[in-house]
């Protein structure tokens, strides 16, 4: 529903939802379909689906001049029909919403996108799904995963341990593409000791344009949880420009590296555990080092974090005054540093210099850890080979030896302080591998793979 | 010169440099080679040469043991011959040095390691430099990248501009490769409307390792700057895991994507300007859009710039309170967001919800520019597809359409801020490209590439 304001408009110039408008703001004008309101946000806000197939918001202000064009079919929502009926020899594969672009179906005529969560809902925009397994689905929530916090990890991993204890056959979570790499993360460490895969999805292209990957990506993902021999946390999407194949990556060791591309999700150090082909149905194993598919194997969950924690960007230029600051917000730093693992630790005091290691070694001495992550993304931590590592590794500073993404190591760290503040304890967990975010050996064929 | 202290237990314990010595600390022993100690920093560490080609330092305390295992033979500077000699039909290319891995030549019995400077000390290191040009050399510093702040990149900026007024065919700047792409970017907005090539180049292994790679990097910059057409800043690195070839990136577009790998250098969104290849003295250009090198045209140098801008990397849990902090230390703010521009703008005040909406309009309501850059690295902000982008667009974050990388968008907002406070015309300013680093078109083909 749009602001009383607007539907007083609407009811005023004959306008309703489905009918094409133009609407002028200064000196912009924009022309297309007038678009329910369905999210949170401003209600005042004019929502058209351009030509473009891209929808725009335009808030409703003195000036704004909205005027009817053409007028369109009413949007109904179509009834879902109940196609539900258990198939023998499939298994079961239970799928969670939790927003994003792919949480949604279509209502082709306008373009118009609903949430679409009921098994009946998502059936009906998916009907493909049936052939591969037996389907329960259930929403949590519905939000842009720019929106999601450490809490949102707590009741994600909670609701995901329920239906595994329910003996589904595998877990697909719904999820916004944006911080879906940092869920992936959490749902790594809290969930431990998976008898059955648990596979995020989502869409980089909502299903309104003619280039979504929402069925490829939900087919392989569902595909995946309900037949792959994988019991692990891992992400589903697109694996190259085409819609032949989907990558399975593993939870810890994946990040989201383009802005709009449909295969934005790249393994980092790694190579995904597996290929997955859209028409064939078919998985192929790149890797042989996971936990495989047991359903007697006792899930283990520990859900308690500590979301205090950030993450520093290191760069020429950055104030040591500043890192100090950290410690009145922050119990946990993340630093994202440059080469092996370096900040500036040039001991001279003028414009010239901005050592960062006296205000990392306070930090420290007050019982805030510090972590080191590589902003190359690529490659491994050695805080030996120069003297700036050295120094860092000497105060106390964690992550020699270790190849995690900032991100990562980011979420482990608040994961890790969710169970003790002792530093001893910290350093010693935080350096364990714990679900595959430290790897033994990186496998050079994963660059830019 | 070691400390007093060590060079007194040196004497005692008859210990040389150059001498296979044994190092007791704890349970850890060390045994390598003593090295002179020829950099800033702690004068009571000891530094060895292990046997796989690392340096490390030991601090010299209490507990510390020190022997000698094996004489070894006194380290001398090898005298650098005056080989100089100006031959005819070559280009003339100032290498200046700004310290890094790559600004030593290696005493190769004892692998000690000494900044080479002198033209003498270069050809002496590098002797095939002298077939490609004449080469003229200077030190301006010697500093390990992570160290370098603006400050460096002014006096870089100026001292690069004095060797293309002298009328030098083209410039190389030896630099750590830490921070090499910052320094290239500011190079790229101080030095404007170039007539010849600026080429940085550094190296990933020391020159005491077998696979260094800083012969094949500094002759394929030399052979850049002295014979390339292309007047623009460039960054010349490994192009592969051989010693094959190097890429000449655009110093905008531009970045370090791995720890240590020697390719470790990738174009971000566009190709690289042109492929170098070592052995056959051969330069391949990927690309036409560069400005050709026209010893007539006039350099044009701003090197004013204002260091208080930070990066601020947006994740789950960012507080809001700290982001509003950033005013009392920063006069610029760059946030990298996730996905096509996008930080949480959830509107709920509990602990599900970080909205930094609020913060952010106040601090641009300060007159704090705050500027978005993607931190998926590839691609292009489209601040206008969903809800959280326009909320940001209208709160006036700069940064809607723009492909450049976070790093770059940082350097470009110190330039500008060196120039003016006034947000109309930051913005302006921020939105025009200068120098390459906002593309007009991102090319499929550099993703990954």
């Amino acid at each position: 529903m749009y602001s009383p304001k607007l539907e007083s408009l609407f009811r005023r110039k004959g306008i309703e939802v489905g009918d094409v408008i133009k609407v002028t703001k200064g000196k912009k004008v924009y022309e297309g379909i007038l678009m329910p309101r369905i999210k949170l946000g401003d209600r005042n806000c004019l929502v058209i689906k351009l030509p473009n197939g891209y929808n725009v918001g335009i808030r409703y202000e003195k000036g704004v001049k909205v005027q009817r064009i053409k007028k369109g079919k009413p949007i109904k929502f179509v009834p879902a029909r109940a196609r539900l009926r258990k198939r023998t020899g499939l298994p079961t594969v239970s799928i969670l919403g939790a927003g994003g672009t792919i949480a949604s179906r279509v209502e082709y005529r306008t373009g118009a996108v609903f949430p679409a969560f009921s098994p009946a809902d998502l059936l009906l925009s998916f009907p493909e799904l049936e052939e591969i397994a037996n389907i329960k689905a259930r929403r949590l929530f519905d939000l842009y995963s720019e929106d999601i916090t450490p809490c949102h990890w707590q009741l994600i991993a909670k609701e995901v341990a329920k239906e595994v204890r329910k003996g589904v056959d595998g877990v697909v979570l719904m999820h916004g593409t944006d911080t879906m790499h940092y869920t992936s993360a959490a749902l790594s460490f809290m969930l431990q000791s998976l008898p059955v895969p648990v596979v995020l999805v989502g869409a980089q292209r909502s299903s309104d344009r003619g280039s979504s990957d929402n069925l490829v990506n939900l087919v392989c993902a569902t595909l995946s949880a309900g037949h792959s021999t994988l019991a692990e946390v891992m992400i589903c999407m697109h694996g190259s420009m085409s819609d032949e194949f989907c990558y399975l990556h593993q939870g810890t060791k994946v990040r989201k590296l383009h802005t709009s591309r449909r295969d934005t999700f790249r393994s980092i150090n790694v190579l995904p555990f597996a290929k997955v082909f859209y028409s064939d149905r078919k998985i192929e194993y790149l890797r042989k080092d996971f936990k495989v598919r047991d359903k007697k194997r006792k899930l283990k969950i520990d859900t308690r974090i500590n979301p205090n924690v950030t993450l520093v960007y290191f760069h020429p230029g950055l104030k040591p005054e500043y890192v100090r600051s950290l410690a009145k917000f922050y119990d946990g730093i993340v630093i994202a540093g440059t080469g092996l693992g370096h900040v500036s630790t040039n001991p001279l005091k003028d414009r010239w210099a901005h050592s960062l290691l006296p205000a990392l070694k306070e930090l420290i001495g007050s019982g805030i850890p510090v972590v080191m992550a590589p902003q190359t993304l690529y490659g491994r931590l050695q805080m030996d080979v120069y003297e700036a590592g050295r120094l860092l590794n000497e105060i106390g500073v964690i992550g020699h030896g270790c190849d995690w993404l900032p991100e990562v190591a980011l979420v482990k760290l608040m994961w890790v302080l969710g169970r003790t503040r002792k530093m001893e304890r910290i350093k010693e967990e935080m350096l364990t591998n714990v679900a595959g975010e430290i790897s033994s050996v990186s496998d050079p064929r994963a660059f830019l793979f």
